[in-house]
């Protein structure tokens, strides 16, 4: 269902030092997309083909792609996939179904599916199939201009802060919100990668992100891509870290934020919320419009994925011939439990960095920002 | 140095199910003491010999034994072990000095070695060793009896409290502070052990505690040796967990606990205790007298020792053929850092479970409990 690319395929050194990387390309006029299999990296950056519906699922539901502005994007693919082959509405209902089953937390992907769908479903069946490639590329368009311009405010934010250690700005984050989970260069980095690339002095605390590591992984990598100085922790150490004053703002993406700006976000996002707090440290959420959940009165409701408890239970990383393994921990017979997300307050949050700039983490906040969908 | 013991040796099935476990032995008027080797559970259960100083130093650094308690036994009797090579005073500082650096947090081992040399240093040098030896055998005997106080007044405590979910209290815990990390049934976990015996509900959390999976080798074994249910969780999803209901009350060991209640102790116990906080979650930590450091104002003067960024880079568990392995996180060439301690502030602390009674974290309340220790 996935195919390893044939002539495009690139499994390139993933320690090479170079922005130069997307986690979703369309060849010109495709009728397939290209993905970067983030269960590789950062041992091997290898693109894999996503040619038919069920490899778009597979590949949402698997984590070759993750990161809720990508997975929508890819939904909107497999969507355009599925009206390649069969453009009635009964196919139509079916891949949404299919597709939109394939994670549950992050508002991204039913955004994107449903945007699709209402693009496609007026016309025609012979017409649906092309409306939907383009929407899809739509899409993806417009989520690399929303990764700019959320970099532009982010930056404006981030550049007015007091830095406690040698005037070098300290940013912790968590998981990655980085040009991995999205089209453009990611939201919760993008000010980062700005920064950096303007000169302001900047270091990053990477939290390590169990159980699959998306910050030891993935942001990690990018940011060495970038060349930006960063340093991996593991997730329990974030509250002294801000204790010590190492940390001048914390800076996360977000699966979905509700009306009232709760964010729902990867497991591990409320307790550095919390920390924050209690540190004086200003915690901030980078949001994309397609993120927020209009409808959704507080984050209470958001559904919280719970995974393979196997992702606790054992590990992975590069044996001694640096080869991909993995590990198991704990005594055998061990139950465990993973949440993959949980729902920081808005009350913890200073603010949400926006395409249209920084929202405060309030309902009339978020309604003056986006007074078009009003609630 | 440290040698595997010969007939005493004891590599048992470490899933086998039975309490019967001891983390420090001496056998009877033996001249040496045998240790579980901590690094190997819960693949193995492996007696190490510990038959002189450098031994004992080694043990502690390494962290073949841990615990506060517990290394303060093992460096009382590094101290007598040296006494019975060379009794001279020379001999006793520099003993004294080589183990007091094994660890910098821990109180507990610089308490045990000071105790045994004053115990010593009036003795004229051919009466030292023996003294040692009964002095250490005497902190191991009152580490016992304090476990068992402190298992009684902590049950006392966690009886009281509202359960939340089907009448089963929860119970979150962080790293290890079971029998492995003492003499006797452990600090933490004493209470619960007790409360398991006399038959009430219970359910653990644990908390896995990266870098070194304290949680997920050490406390997992011993909660299944002793057959109490318990779940492992990524020491992230603590927020969510309490925020859903799931934990009932949080109860974590010591490293040491200054005069005003704030508490050291592993990376990660902060983060729990500001969760706890904010979800009206009794926070309790299990505190014998030696862990407090009544010299010390407050926890801001607690020296936090900042181990190997490697434990960080990497990761230990078992491979497909279920033998020890590690393998590497991250890219090649990524800075880490690697706290292993926190302080939490005693405001966040709902009591200190001592050896007689459950104290307020304040000073008054730890000088009520300890008025002959009065600052």
């Amino acid at each position: 269902m996935i195919s390893v690319t044939g002539l495009e395929s690139t499994v390139m050194n993933a320690s090479m030092t170079s922005a130069d990387y997307r986690a979703l390309t369309r060849p010109s006029g495709a009728r397939h997309v290209d993905v970067i299999d983030q269960r590789a990296l950062p041992h091997a950056l290898t693109t894999l083909r996503i040619d038919s519906t069920t490899a778009a699922a597979d590949a949402i539901r698997d984590m070759i792609v993750r990161g809720a502005p990508l997975i929508g994007a890819v939904g909107a693919y497999g969507l355009a996939l599925s009206l390649d082959a069969d453009p009635s509405d009964a196919a139509l209902a079916r891949a949404h179904a299919l597709l939109d089953a394939a994670r549950p937390t992050a508002v991204n992907l039913r955004w994107a599916l449903d945007r699709v769908r209402a693009r496609v479903q007026p016309l025609v069946p012979e017409n649906r199939a092309a409306a939907a490639w383009d929407e899809a590329d739509a899409i993806r368009a417009e989520d690399i201009e929303i990764n700019s311009a959320i970099g532009r405010h982010g930056l404006d934010g981030l550049r007015a802060l007091p830095r406690r250690k040698d005037g070098v700005l300290n940013v912790m984050t968590h998981c990655n919100a980085g040009a991995l989970a999205t089209c453009g260069f990611g939201t919760a980095t993008a000010p980062l990668f700005l920064a950096h690339a303007e000169g302001l002095p900047l270091h990053v605390f990477v939290s390590e992100t169990r159980p699959r590591l998306q910050g030891a992984n993935l942001t990690a990598w990018e940011l060495a891509q970038h060349g930006i100085p960063h340093t991996l922790f593991v997730d329990s150490a974030s509250g002294l870290l801000m204790r010590r004053g190492d940390v001048d703002a914390v800076i996360v993406g977000a699966d979905r934020v509700a009306a009232n700006g709760d964010v729902c976000n990867k497991i591990g996002t409320y307790g550095k919320a919390l920390a924050a707090a209690d540190n004086d440290v200003p915690f901030y959420a980078a949001v994309p419009s397609p993120t927020f959940d209009f409808a959704l009165a507080s984050g209470e409701a958001i559904p919280i994925e719970a995974r393979d408890a196997e992702e606790v239970l054992s590990v992975s990383g590069s044996d001694s011939r640096a080869m991909p393994a993995a590990l198991r921990l704990a005594p055998p017979g061990t139950r465990a439990v993973n949440y993959a997300f949980d729902i920081t307050p808005a009350r913890l949050v200073a603010g949400l960095v926006t395409e249209r700039g920084i929202a405060s983490a309030t309902q009339a906040g978020i309604r003056a920002m986006f007074p078009e969908r009003g609630t």
